[in-house]
């Protein structure tokens, strides 16, 4: 049974650091925080500017953290000792940003109708205070498309997932399903296949499943998906 | 002088981890990866498990972990020792199934028609063996624009930013050069205001600007955005 948003993370802080690029500076930074009472939610190397350094030195990496359960002030404190770290500078976690995330699948003539209504959607939204993304990526074939829809699992901050195609089932079924168990809901347009008994609700104009999708992540929309699982527009 | 992807990240290995939340348990992980002479690229906390606990044990979280310089094996052989690791299962990295992404950010109705053009482009590579996704955001004022621009240095695997609105400068022409200034191309629709100054091309038609914008990213194309530089079309 789909749970939406079961267990959402507690809000983070963020810091971007330039690090000098050693195998031991992963350990050092999260042991810092650790150390701060944090706990590392997510650390994300953005680039390595070795190319960059003209004296032959160690290359450096630049790096984004997240951490929950410490401030800014008492992250700050505790990396800065770290002689791994060349620079420290304040971020906004990704959270605040770009916020949640619908992901959009399929192929591309579907993806861009879905994206259509999903985008116009989330502008209404956004300008009222909410924070939505809508990122997608048109596939081809099932095992591609079955291993992204597993890889949803794995994306940070994605809220909800439309499968935007003509024919899908067999192992994106199943992939479907074990996404929905984590509590990722997922809508589907009508299509040939067993895609439709797998998904949380089927509906046959894209551009109409791409704005219910936003409206089902939204704060500030009425719309509750589980009051519509299972049935077809 | 911005340059197209300066030094990209080399492959990497991917796992998922089930783990107790202890607060020490990333300095745990970064230093076994450490150990088997790897580097700890990215770590991200998925969820946490903790209200599926019954037993009123320590909550579980998931992570996923992805790895430079090291195989899939000695990867798992270093991690299996550790007790905060409960449950260990391979994956897939990222960059494998979701690739490059073209990032648009802008007004609604501007957005989509971006989108359109660049998930139909991206459908056309993709099919060719590519991995390229579009990633969209809706969003107004100059504050939180500029933010997020920003904030797009900070995206794993961003390559080239689409500023797709009506009328953008003051703070958003300062980010954008910062953006540029790492190594992340931009191209801004034709519209009022200084934008138009800090961006590597401008295009007037959004199908066609998303559509530049994916080949410029893609290998499979032939299209280079240095030859363009500082082009009107």
């Amino acid at each position: 049974m789909p749970r939406r948003n079961p267990n959402p993370l507690q809000p983070t802080t963020a810091a971007r650091l330039a690090v000098s690029d050693e195998p031991g500076v992963a350990a050092a930074i999260a042991s810092a925080v650790a150390g701060a009472g944090g706990r590392l939610r997510s650390l994300t190397t953005m680039r390595r500017a070795a190319a960059r350094d003209a004296n032959g030195g160690l290359g450096q990496a630049e790096l984004e953290i997240e951490v929950e359960g410490t401030d800014e002030t008492a992250l700050i404190d505790a990396l800065r000792p770290l002689r791994e770290i060349v620079e420290i500078r304040k971020t906004r976690s990704m959270d605040r940003v770009f916020g949640k995330r619908v992901i959009v699948i399929g192929g591309g003539a579907q993806v861009t109708q879905v994206a259509l209504g999903a985008v116009s959607e989330a502008d209404r939204h956004n300008i009222r205070g909410e924070r939505i993304s809508v990122d997608t990526i048109p596939l081809v074939g099932e095992e591609s498309i079955a291993a992204a829809v597993r890889a949803v699992i794995d994306l940070p901050r994605a809220r909800l997932l439309v499968l935007a195609g003509s024919i899908m089932g067999g192992d994106i079924s199943r992939a479907a399903d074990e996404l929905r168990a984590v509590g990722i809901p997922i809508i589907a347009l009508n299509m040939v296949g067993s895609i439709t008994e797998h998904v949380d609700l089927v509906v046959s104009d894209p551009v109409q499943a791409g704005t219910m999708a936003v409206m089902a992540v939204a704060d500030t929309a009425t719309f509750e998906l589980a009051r519509q699982r299972g049935r077809r527009y």
